[in-house]
Parts: C-alpha cells; sequence; structure tokens
C-alpha cells in the first residue's frame, strides 16, 4: 500500500543543524517528516512548522518508507540503528545515510542492512545548511540503482544537484572524504592566514576581497591540471615546485617569527621539499600527489 | 627630461615564467622593453616580440626610468642589485620589486635604496602568468604614493585589478604571505585529495566537477565569517568544529590505510582538536585563529 501520502513520507533521524535543515527542507517541499533526536529539545521549530517528533527512533523509522540518517559519524549511525527494535521497524524500508564516514564504514553498513531486509543508500552532503531545499545544495548518492530511482523524487527536494555515482556502497563516501580534504585543508590554510594577517595588522575584513580572489583560482586549477594529473604528466612550466617551495619556506619563517605554529604550512612545505629531493624541481607542485601514492 | 619614451620605457630583470609573462604584458602595451635573464637563453621570443636583450643588469636598468624585478626570492634580488654597478646605475632611478618575499625583507630592501637614492616600491602578483596583461591580473603594491602614481600608468598594463596598499613598504608582502598561505595550503589538500581518490579509484577528471563545487564555497565563508574573526566571536551553529575534527580524522584514518601520508590534515586536526581540548566543540573551525594567534 503505497499511497502518495505514503510515498511522501520520511523520518529524519539527527537532528543537529543538517539534520534540522534537512527536515525543514523536507517540510518546505510538502513532505510529511517524522523526527527524532537523540538529546531531547532540538524539535521545537520543525514541530512548529508541522513535523511529528517522536520519542524512539523505532517509533520513528515505523512512521514511513524512507529514513534519512544525518548525525556525526558511524559510531553513531550505528548507535542508533543497530538495536533491535530499530532493526526489526526497518525491515522492508530503506535507509538513506547522509552522515559522513569512511568508504568502509558505509559497506559495512550496507551488509548490515542487506542481513536484515533493510534498503539501503549511502550518501553525502556537499554544501552547507543554508544551501539545504535549495537550487545550491549538493548531494552525493551510491547504493543500488533501482533503490536511489525510488527514493529520487523526495531526496530531490533537498537540493539542486543530486549525483548517482554508482552501486558501489562506498563510492559517496570516498568522493566525500577527498572534498573534504580539500575543504578543511583550505580552511586550515585560511584560519593560518588570519593568525598571521592579524599578526601584520591585517584585518579578516581588509583580507577577504583578496581572499575570495585566490580561491577563485582554484577552480581553475583544478580544470587544467587534471588530464596531467591522471597521465601521471605534472609538467607545469608555468610555476615550477621549486617557487611553490620558496614561498612556503617565508610563510613558515613569519609564521615562527611571530610566535605562531606552522606545522600545517610545515608538513605542506617538507611534501614540496621531498619532491624536489627526487629531482623533480622543475615539475608543478601536483606531482606531490605522486609522491604520496605513486602509481 | 621626461619625454613620452623616457616615460613608457621600462627594463624587466628576472626571465622565469612570471617575468617572461611581465615582459610580454608590457610589449604588448607598447612600451619599450629591456630585458635581462642571470641565465642566458630565455629572452629568444621576448627579443622577436620586440625586447631588447641586454648582457648585465646595469645595462639593463640604465636603458629607462623604472626597473621591475622578479626573480625567486629577495636572496636572488640581493644577488642582482647590491652589486656597485647596479646600486650605481639605478641611483636616481625607480625599482619595482615584484618577487615574493617576507615584510621584513621587503622593508630592508626599502632601506637599503633609500641610502642609495633609488625610489623603492614593492608589490606582489595575485594571479598566474596567463593573467597577467589582462584584466584578470591582479597586482597589490605599497611604499610611496608618490612613487606609485607616477609608475601606475605604466605598472597598470599588467593586469586589471591594481590595489595600492599603503605607503608602509611590508604590507604588500605581508598580504601576500597570508594569501599564498591560503593558496598553498589549499593546493596540499588538493594533491592529497588527489592521491586518496586516487587509492579510491577515482580520476582526477571525475573528481574534478566537484572539487570545484567544493573550492566555490570557501570564497562565501570567507565573506560570513569575517566580522566574527575581527572580532574573536567564533559562534558557528551551523557546523561545530566537533563535526570538521570527526571529518578529519576519517581522512586521516582513510588515507593511512592506504599507506598514504595525511602529515598536513594530521597538523590540521591537531588544532582542531586543542580547540575542542580548550573547550570550544561548539565554536566554528576558524577559532583555530585564536589558537595560533591568541588576542
Ligand atoms: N553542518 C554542515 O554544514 C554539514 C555539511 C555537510 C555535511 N555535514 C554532515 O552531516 C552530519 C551531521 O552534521 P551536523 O552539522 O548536523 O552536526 P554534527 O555535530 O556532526 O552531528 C550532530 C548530530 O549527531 C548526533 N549524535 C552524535 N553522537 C550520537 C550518538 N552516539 N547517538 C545518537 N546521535 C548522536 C547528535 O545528537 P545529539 O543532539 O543528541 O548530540 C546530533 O543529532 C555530519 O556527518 C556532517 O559531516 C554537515
Ligand atoms: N609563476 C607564477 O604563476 C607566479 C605567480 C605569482 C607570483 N609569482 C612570483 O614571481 C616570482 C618569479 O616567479 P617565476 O614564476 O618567474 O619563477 P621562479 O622560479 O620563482 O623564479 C625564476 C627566476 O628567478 C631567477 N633567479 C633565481 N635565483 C637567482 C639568483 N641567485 N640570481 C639571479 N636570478 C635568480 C631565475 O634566473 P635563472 O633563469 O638564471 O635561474 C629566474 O629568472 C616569484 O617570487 C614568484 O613567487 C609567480
Amino acid at each position: 500500500m503505497a499511497s502518495h501520502t505514503e510515498q511522501s513520507a520520511v523520518t529524519v533521524l539527527g537532528l543537529g543543524p543538517m539534520g534540522r535543515a534537512l527536515a525543514g527542507a523536507f517540510l518546505d517541499a510538502g513532505v510529511r517528516t517524522t523526527i527524532w533526536n537523540r538529546t531531547p529539545g532540538k524539535d521545537r521549530e520543525l514541530v512548529e512548522r508541522g513535523a511529528v517528533s517522536v520519542p524512539s527512533p523505532e517509533e520513528a523509522v515505523a512512521a514511513g518508507g524512507l529514513t534519512v540518517i544525518c548525525v556525526v559519524n558511524y559510531d553513531a549511525v550505528d548507535a542508533v540503528l543497530r538495536r533491535d527494535a530499530v532493526t526489526g521497524a526497518l525491515k522492508g524500508r530503506t535507509v538513506a545515510n547522509l552522515s559522513a564516514d569512511t568508504p568502509d564504514r558505509a559497506r559495512d553498513t550496507a551488509s548490515w542492512a542487506a542481513e536484515h531486509g533493510i534498503g539501503y543508500l549511502d550518501g553525502a552532503i556537499m554544501t552547507p545548511t543554508p544551501t539545504i531545499g535549495t537550487l545550491a545544495g549538493v548531494f552525493l548518492h551510491s547504493g543500488p540503482e533501482q533503490l536511489y530511482r525510488e527514493h529520487k523524487p523526495v531526496l530531490d527536494t533537498l537540493g539542486g544537484t543530486q549525483t548517482h555515482l554508482g552501486e558501489d556502497t562506498g563510492r559517496a563516501a570516498a568522493y566525500d572524504l577527498a572534498l573534504l580534504d580539500i575543504f578543511w585543508t583550505a580552511m586550515a590554510g585560511y584560519a593560518h592566514a588570519l593568525a598571521m594577517a592579524r599578526a601584520e595588522g591585517i584585518t579578516a575584513r581588509e583580507l577577504v576581497p583578496f581572499a575570495k580572489g585566490i580561491s577563485e583560482i582554484l577552480p581553475w586549477v583544478f580544470e587544467v591540471s587534471a588530464e596531467g594529473v591522471d597521465s601521471g604528466d605534472y609538467t607545469d612550466s608555468n610555476n615550477p615546485i621549486t617557487s611553490a617551495a620558496s614561498s612556503m619556506s617565508h610563510i613558515v619563517h613569519v609564521s615562527e617569527s611571530h610566535g605562531i605554529d606552522a606545522s600545517v604550512m610545515r608538513a605542506a612545505e617538507g611534501l614540496a621539499r621531498q619532491v624536489i629531493g627526487q629531482g623533480h624541481g622543475g615539475s608543478g607542485f601536483l606531482r606531490v600527489t605522486e609522491l604520496l601514492n605513486p602509481r
């Protein structure tokens, strides 16, 4: 019995900032939404907007065909889902796990789901909470194509760019990790740049217009270097890794002269120096990829 | 005697990828351009396009009123400029130093120039070689405003966005370092992401569309966080540093399980863990700025 109402009923487990954003987007799209969170009290605004809040995850998952779980990591997912009452209630239903963790944990969760007759999709959210429910939201999914198609109409309400990466359950997590690697490493660089700037009497507001300009170079670099990276050709006649290493050592030097820890840049410079030491000083910086994972 | 020809004559010292791009932009703008490089043989294409190549830096600087030097760092600048013949030939002329180094080295070079009756501007180039001579080129300058105004017409031919940051000679280098910090740290993250992706069977070409999307979030993050960073308010109810640290430890774990060095992310995660250890687990990741440089 899959009435229209049944089809567009969804359960959201986890009401952190992202879980709340997901539930809010479902409500905005007119999807009947049941919510639960380990710690009570985070449901108020969602209930005012029409969500049904229930006291246990087993009651929550029983309310609809699709359960979206979004908690901090898969230890938390396991703590919620791998209890008999919840596992039993999920039988014949589908879980779309939008929590972040490793590809292995995703594959392990898929095996657990298969053993218990639970449909399982794994996914990753690539954009911050304000984008959820808007065209700017980016979601990655992996797992059985047929199952994805079935729940796509509801999942599509969460954001404008939805990509199914294939049947290997770990694929969304693998993309997610690589992309989070870029994001959080860049953020570590930004935090350090702000600390150095402040030591030099430059405010965040002064730096931001130029910081935006610098970060806007990245998409271009990604684009022009991709083919070379895939074929192992790291030639970059415009910007040798020796020049990068020189800039990196200035950053370490000035940072430490201000008493500011430079461990992140020290590690990055170390990789560049190893590439140079291997005799590749004329290559571009991305030859570091080959040092990290030789083919 | 400042004829039009005299005014728009420029010398370029250093013909690495960037020096060649600068000289090429001057030639395209119809500026009479004299060039020199330590190692011969890099001038051919520029000479074909109308540049005058001379065998010594002292001859080169004598050919015009403004000398632009763009070499790897200030050790190289000193090796070229701080020889009696060159210093003597520069007297009464102006140097615009577009090489990258530290604010202290910039200030030291300004003192040396003042002692020898040489006008001195310090600058930094914030965009890659293909942008030089186009609207996309971004240049920062510091030093005497009057001197900057005098040479602005020639310098403006190098790129569309030219900013004079003030009279403190070290200011352009300070901005430069902070901005290169963001850029090279992000590039280290990207190289690592590519190495991890390859280990998971994902090519650069597959990752790039999503990598571009992720990097396009950065300008937005910079913008919305600036005021809080300046006032020491790192509240980020949408994305707690505990959640970031969890993702970071997944990246370290998966990377090392593939035998891929994760020293950069290990260092970044360490900073996040220290912030959490100080009792700020509910803050946003940028609280790392305060750990690095407490106010
Ligand atoms: N925020 C973003 O911008 C963003 C963007 C992309 C992806 N994500 C991903 O989305 C997921 C959720 O992130 P978030 O921003 O909502 O914040 P979060 O701090 O990562 O997760 C908070 C949620 O996890 C729950 N939780 C933690 N440990 C638990 C346990 N042992 N048992 C049950 N529940 C547990 C919390 O419940 P309590 O309230 O009971 O502690 C809360 O619901 C994460 O994997 C994150 O990487 C977030
Ligand atoms: N390439 C870019 O995309 C880019 C972007 C922004 C800023 N920059 C900055 O521009 C500057 C120049 O960069 P680049 O890309 O042209 O390549 P580079 O490798 O940083 O510099 C090469 C130049 O430095 C010269 N040089 C090195 N040591 C020297 C010494 N002891 N004496 C005299 N000359 C010496 C080289 O001369 P030889 O040919 O004789 O070795 C060559 O002309 C750097 O400070 C860099 O950070 C570059």
